[in-house]
Formats: C-alpha cells, sequence, structure tokens
C-alpha cells in the first residue's frame, strides 16, 4: 500500500490495517464539514508495537553512517517536490491556507530546504562534537538519544512543522533517531502523504524498516504513557500550553526529555522616537503581521506596548482602520475559532477594550474578524498574567504607557516568549530608553527583533525559535535552526580507555 | 565578619545573623559526636531575600566581561591554596576523610585547577558558540540564565564538589550566573571557609555584591520552592535519588532547569577472556575501586557482572578475601551507615546472598563492614529494579552469568548509569562478545569505559559524568568536564536585525 486508505497507519515498516475501534475525521474549515476520510484513533497495543519496533530500529541505526542519512533527507526532498501538487491540495483542503503564495510557493520550499540544510548537517557531523583528549584517552561525542523520537506537530504549519516532514522531523533524524509521528488531527491526510515519501525514501536509502512511523491519534492517557515510556529516546511537541504542560509532567516524571513549544503573544515595544518617525508605517507592518497566516502564526504580535499620548492614539487609530479593512481569513478550523472566543472574553474580563472587531463571524468558514484591543499601563499590571492569555488568531492587546519607567514595569511582567521585539528612532532618538528596556525584554524572550515584526522565522544557524518557559520548556534549546535544533536529540557519550577500533567511526583519530 | 560564626548567612552581599529559629549541628564521623556549631536553617524570608539579590546580581553580572570572571576564578584558587591547611582540618572533621594523601594532596588540587580550567574557559568564550548569518542579520548566542543558580552539593567531595567552590559553581559562574549556595548539611563549616574566600575574591574582582550568597539549610518544602522560583535561573544537585527526584518534579513543575546527579551502581562487565588472562590482578584493582572513598563515590563499582562457573569462582574468591583483608574506612556519617543497612537488607530480602561483610561495624565512628554480595542471572532477573538499590558505601553485588547471552540479558534490564565498564581480554578472545554486549551498555550510561575501574572521575574537556535518567534528569549533559559542563547554566539568545553595536560584545563581528 502507497497511500489513500485512511485505516492504514505506519507501523514497524508496513502500512497496516489499525486495530483501533475508534475514529476521527478532519475538517474542512472553508466550509465547516468534516472531510470523508476516518482516520483511526490507534489502540495501546497498536502504540506499544510502534515504540517496540522504534526502539529496534533506533539500535540499528546507530550503526547507519551519515552519507545514508543525509541521501534519505535529500532524497525525501526531492520526493516531496515532485509531489508537491498532491500536498498542497491536500493540505489546503485540510487547513483553508492558500494554495498560493503560501503553501506551494513559501511553506513547501521552506520545508525542502529544511531537509537538505538537515543533510548538509548530517554529513558534516557538526552536531556530534567530538572531543579528544590524548593524555588521558578519555574522548567524547554526542550521540543517538537510543530510542524513537515522539513528534507531535502543530496545526498551523502542515508542511514546515509537520510531524512527519518538519523541523524536528528533520533534527532527529539527523542525530540517527528513528521517528513516531503523532499526525495533527487537523490535517491528517497530508501528514500520511509525507510519511509514505518519507517511508519510501527510507526504504530506497536502506535505513531499517522501523525509522519512520506513523500513527495519528492516541487517546490522551495512552498519549501520556507513550511520552513517559521506558522505550522512548525523547518528544518533540508543538500546540497548545494546556496540552504542553500536561505531556510535559508525563515526561517530567519518567525522566524523558520533551521538548515543548507552547505558546507566546511576543510583545511589541513601539518606542516614541520611532512612531515620530514611521508611525503610519508600521502601523501597516503590524497590521499585516498580526493577519499573516491568520494571526496564527507563533510568533504573531499579539501584545504591543505603546506609548499613551497622541503618538500612540495616531498608530492605534492607523492600525484599527488597517485591521479593519483587511480582509478576514479563514482560521484552521472551529475550535480554533472557538478558542479565540474564550480568549477574548477573558481578555476583556480582566480591563481589555475592544477598539474593532471582537467576535466570530458568521457563516460555514470558520473565521473571526481582525481585533485589536486596547488597556492602560495600569490596567495591565492590576491583572499581568490574566491579560497575556493567548489568542491565537487576529488578535493584538495594546497596552498604553506613559514614558520609559511604566514601560519598564509592564515587561518585567512579562512572562516567557518566544519573541520580543522593539521599534525605536533610526535617528537615535529612542537610544537612552532602548538602554533601559533591553535587558528587561532580553531576559524574557529567545530571538530579540529590532525595526521589523516577529512573523518570519528564518531557518538560519543562527535562529533561536525557543524561549524561556513558558514558551518552551527549557531556555537552552531552539526548535528552528540547523544544528543547534539537532541538539534536542542526543545523548553525550563519553568512551574511557577505550581501544581506537571500539570507538564509533567519527570519533576515530583517523576517520574511514 | 569573615569567619567563625555559624550563624551568620551570606545573603545581599553581607555576612550577617540568620534570622533562623532553627538549627542544626554537623556529626563528626569518626566520633559519632555534634560537632559544636550550631548552623542556621534560613526562614522563607531569608531564602527569599537570596533569590531577590540574586536576581539583581545576574542583570548586573550579564555586562561583566569574561576578563573579569577569569580572574575571579583564578584569584579564589589562589585563595584557596593560601587556606589549604585550614580547609584540610576543616573538611576532615567533618566527612573523617583522610587529610593526606585524599584530602591535601588530591581532592584539594583538583578543586583549585577546575578553577583554573573554568578561568580558561571563561576567557576563551567557548561556552558562548557566537554565530553570525550576515546575509539575514540574524545572531545568536549563549547567554547567561538570567537568574542565580542553585548550588546543592553532595556529601562525598567536601572540595570538589563543593555548593561554593566545586564543579557546578565553577561552570554556572563561567557562564556568568549568580551562586546561591546551600550547604551540604554534613559539612557546613567546611563550605563556609569556601563561601567566604569566594566572597572575598569577588569583592576584590569588582563583581555585584550578590554573586556568591550562602545559606546553610532550608525545610524541604522552602527548598521545594527556591527550586521553582520564578526569580531563579536553575539549580543543581548532586544526593541521593529520593530527593533528587522530589526536586526535580518542584522544578519541572515551574519549567525550572534542574540538572541532578542522583545515583549510579556502575555496572561491570568482565568478560571470560580478561579473567583468563588476568583475574588477579582485576580482583585487586576491583578491590582498590570498591573501597576507594570507603565506596563513597559516584562511579564506585556496585555491580559486577562475570561468568559462572569456575574461572569466575576464582575471581570471586580472591575479591572476597581483599575485600575481607582491606581495613573498613570511616564513612561520612552515622546516616550514610544507616542507609548502607537498609539497602542491604533490600538487595538480600530480593534474593542477593551475603558473601563476605553484610553488616555495620561497632563503635562510635560511622563504620560497614566491606560488602560483597552474589546472585544468579535468573535471580537477578526475577528483581531487576530493586537489585539495582545503590548501596552507598563499600558494598558490590556480583551478578553471575552463564554466557554472553545471558549477560546480554542482564544488562538489558540495567537503569541509566553514570558508567559502565567492560573488562575484556588484550589478545583478543573477548571481541565477539564485547561487539554483542557494547551497544546494550553504551545506551545505558554516561561514560563507557575499558579495562580498569570506574572511580576516577578526570576534570578533562572529554568526560562525561552525567547518564541517562534516574542517574541524572537529561541524557545530554554532563556536571564534569568544560567547557560542556557550562552548558547547562545558559540560555540560547538570538538576535533578528538589531544594530552592530547593541550586539553584545561577544557577538560582534568586531570585537573590542
Amino acid at each position: 500500500m502507497t497511500m489513500g486508505n485512511a485505516m492504514y497507519v505506519l507501523v514497524a515498516g508496513q502500512w497496516r490495517q489499525s486495530r483501533a475501534t475508534d475514529f476521527f475525521q478532519a475538517e474542512n474549515p472553508a466550509t465547516g464539514e468534516f472531510l470523508p476520510p476516518r482516520f483511526p484513533i490507534s489502540p495501546r497495543e497498536e502504540a506499544l508495537e510502534a515504540l517496540r519496533a522504534g526502539a529496534e530500529a533506533a539500535e540499528a541505526l546507530r550503526g547507519v553512517d551519515s552519507e545514508t542519512i543525509a541521501r534519505f533527507l535529500e532524497t525525501f526532498a526531492a520526493r516531496i517536490e515532485e509531489r508537491a501538487e498532491s500536498l498542497v491540495e491536500a493540505a489546503h483542503n485540510e487547513t483553508a491556507l492558500p494554495k498560493t503564495p503560501r503553501l506551494k510557493d513559501v511553506e513547501l520550499p521552506r520545508t525542502t530546504d529544511q531537509l537538505r540544510q538537515a543533510a548538509r548537517v548530517a554529513r558534516d557531523g557538526s552536531w556530534q562534537r567530538p572531543v579528544r583528549h590524548e593524555a588521558r584517552k578519555i574522548y567524547s561525542i554526542y550521540a543517538p538519544l537510543g530510542g524513537p523520537v515522539i513528534v507531535m506537530g502543530p496545526n498551523n504549519f502542515p508542511f514546515a512543522y509537520n510531524s512527519a516532514a518538519g523541523g524536528d522531523f528533520a533534527a532527529a533524524i539527523v542525530a540517527r533517531n528513528p521517528i513516531i509521528a503523532k499526525a495533527n488531527s487537523s490535517h491528517p491526510f497530508t501528514t500520511q502523504m509525507f510519511a509514505d515519501l518519507a517511508f519510501a525514501a527510507s526504504q530506497a536509502c536502506g535505513l531499517p524498516p522501523a525509522t519512520i512511523q506513523l500513527l495519528y491519534r492516541t487517546s490522551r492517557d495512552l498519549g501520556f504513557e507513550m511520552v513517559g515510556h521506558p522505550l522512548v529516546g525523547a518528544t518533540a511537541f508543538t500546540g497548545s500550553r494546556d496540552a504542553g504542560l500536561q505531556l510535559k509532567a508525563a515526561a517530567d516524571r519518567a525522566g524523558k526529555p520533551i521538548y515543548l513549544e507552547m505558546s507566546s503573544i511576543n510583545p511589541v515595544v513601539l518606542l516614541e522616537g520611532a512612531l515620530r518617525e514611521r508611525g503610519e508605517a508600521i502601523a501597516a507592518e503590524f497590521c499585516a503581521s498580526c493577519t499573516a497566516g491568520v494571526g496564527q502564526f507563533c510568533t504573531s504580535p499579539g501584545l504591543v506596548i505603546l506609548p499613551a499620548g497622541e503618538l500612540g492614539d495616531r498608530f492605534v487609530e492607523a492600525a484599527r482602520q488597517k485591521l479593519e479593512a483587511a480582509p478576514p481569513g479563514v482560521l484552521l478550523g472551529g475550535g480554533v475559532r472557538e478558542r479565540l472566543v474564550h480568549a477574548v472574553a477573558k481578555l476583556r474580563e480582566n480591563g481589555a477594550e475592544i477598539l474593532c472587531g471582537g467576535g466570530a463571524l458568521p457563516g460555514p468558514a470558520a473565521q473571526f474578524a481582525n481585533t485589536l484591543l486596547t488597556v492602560s499601563a495600569a490596567g495591565f499590571l492590576r491583572h499581568p498574567e490574566e491579560l497575556q492569555t493567548e489568542a491565537f488568531g487576529p488578535v493584538s492587546l495594546l497596552v498604553r504607557c506613559d514614558g520609559t519607567d511604566e514601560i519598564a514595569k509592564v515587561l518585567r511582567h512579562i512572562a516567557g516568549n518566544l519573541t520580543g521585539t522593539i521599534y525605536s528612532s533610526a535617528a537615535g532618538a529612542d537610544d537612552a530608553a532602548y538602554a533601559t528596556l533591553e535587558p528587561q525584554l532580553r531576559a524574557r524572550v529567545g530571538r530579540l527583533v529590532n525595526d521589523k515584526m516577529p512573523t518570519g522565522v528564518a531557518v538560519s544557524p543562527a535562529m533561536n525559535h525557543g524561549g524561556p518557559f513558558p514558551a518552551t520548556g527549557h531556555p537552552g534549546f531552539t526548535a528552528v535552526g540547523l544544528p543547534a535544533s539537532v541538539q534536542r536529540f542526543t545523548a553525550l557519550q563519553c568512551y574511557d580507555n577505550v581501544p581506537e577500533h571500539r570507538l564509533p567511526r567519527e570519533l576515530r583519530a583517523e576517520k574511514n
């Protein structure tokens, strides 16, 4: 079997009929209707079989050379390109994301580029960081984890973060770990297509049969059991904070590594000089960023900190007009819309006032009005935690501050985020304020941005798509940016007094 | 105040009278008597004050240049050497460890060497790993955590792992994090001396006042609160599994990094060829390693897997004779002896039989007979978890196996350990067995040793003093070996479109 039968899971090197008795269907967010295929919710025995097969594959993969891993990643990338049209069609049906430019011209090339960057890192071996201490005969190297990596991708990037093709997948494979992909329930068919292409490429390159496995969904409890299972190597999760925290607790209890990207409202600070110089242009940038991907980006600017007073008022009015004028997009599903309604209600209950939008739009498509809310700094400081509720969609909260001191006070209450942005005067008028505020923001974010919006995450060796808790689970790791992202899926292994011929090839003085 | 008043804690840049109402005393293990000074158990307000002062120091330390950090580490090392005699005297009284060679000639030089290695790493900046992506104007670097690091050192290395002078201390300082040292309750006076020397050195080098702080003890609940406190950067803990797991749960809940070294029985596999060639010599090495530090080393060989049959019998008999003949040392305290009694009882209840020793020795000193236990592979496989109970002292369990397959079966039930060792024939007679067994052992340990005992942890850039759970909390980090050990106390920070003059010095294209 290659494709097309939703009832088949990929376990232990075979597409096979699931033993599921429960099923789910994905939704077409543009119509609100369920798509026809029913996908299995795997029972416990099926998941455990995948873990056992993954553990065997982990042992076999340890001995596979890096050239083979690199060729697999390149072969997979090429096969994705061959099937680009079908993938775009599938993802569009399941997510309502525009076929072009978004899926075809942006996200798909980004995904294959990421796989090819991963191939280069597999080949250059930089992630292994071999260290030899000749005098002591002690050698060390970063190695695979010794068990499969469970990848749970998010709903918002069906290609670039896909459980069976995205950044976590690529990083885990570079470090020679097998993958158990758990499809995001919003795009199971797209994920099946990727898993099938990856599996075929892995077979063509002679990788162990269970290198790539796919389950679509499990019960919550079974998910907790899997991430803490003795046979698992680690888990990579991208999704909501609630689900992430529960998975984290389960993995932590078992002492199993878990890397999470959970939530981020990406504070943007607009300093006076910047607004004076180019307030209108910044409002346009903000509106474009806030509505990009219908606001469903991890790095969407959900909190804007800006001056009270006339300069700020002018920005607010410009932003409001632009957001009202921007056509509302289709969200990733009815569930996303429902959570947005709750999030906006929570912001309002805690003192935020609506400037525009604020509610779901009628009709079969999952839509929500582009929404701007506002609160004073004093109001924000009364409920700082509640007012940092993530509203995953085209929604942003403005916090109006009276001077640098008040901005600093607000920043001191900001939780961990993926990004933080400061817009300042190009002529230097904000330099003193920048110097005061930067340390506060810097300590709270993974990526500090200047003078552009935080959306747009380049796959760069210098990227950090991570940040302090609760944005992620640990401030030292990134989910994007090779080779650093590989680090998450490695174990440090030391060889003490072990003769040369027994060392792994990459650690020998003479490699051959 | 410099020294000598046990009632003073070091908080916010001052030695000051503790506000404690509860106190504890350390024990002289050689006499079983409490040492006179009463040390404070700090109340909540005192601990929170240390956290607040530490958070302020973290902000100030971020801007301190690496040369100043290096000079501090070197100054501290020099001052330790000046006070070597007093430190040795203090540690001997509190731990009963021999003044010479152990404390004076081995552990003290190791400690100052480690501080000087740390100074070199601070100077060369290798831990920061700056990455510049010029075309995209994205730059990243590893930076301090932004909050103080709590160091909780173990009882068994009063110098090299001391909360205020050891490896965790040095690694956290290299990354420019302030320290809150929590003294091990078995050697509070030694720790006070180190904290005082470190504090004076930090003042001499112009570091922020709260860079070095010292508390001796808190209640358990306050300890849990501290490791999960929003102001804390991370925690480094070395000690028992029970305490470690509870601290881990508290830190994990709050999303705070915690690095733990909890327990390890360090399996040693003796293959037939090695025993045939040099069984008697290996027995001598084993006995020396098992009794080194009175068996209170993290890497003590607590589990030996060896052949059933005559070759094995001869080793066992030789080892038993040597252990019986070796004079019993003094343990680190009555508590250690008590836990040993319980551990040995648990091993016996689960099928292990005593070959020699097995009980506490009479008298005021804390002593336990050198102890050898044995069990068949089948017996081990009936209670694999219980028979891996760590007996922290001069105790080892032999597992007798019939052939390579049975050794492999036993290895598959071994939990995560710091080290794993294989002795094999120098002539190649064990090569097939080695090839079969190595992957099983490799996956379960941080450091794989050949043909020597696992005790002796070199401070080498290639060292890994870490390992899979439950030996530690994460398989990717080491507590010993610079610069890798520094990695634990860093956050990845990315700068996107930030102009050159606003980048941290170490990240600029032109450093000056």
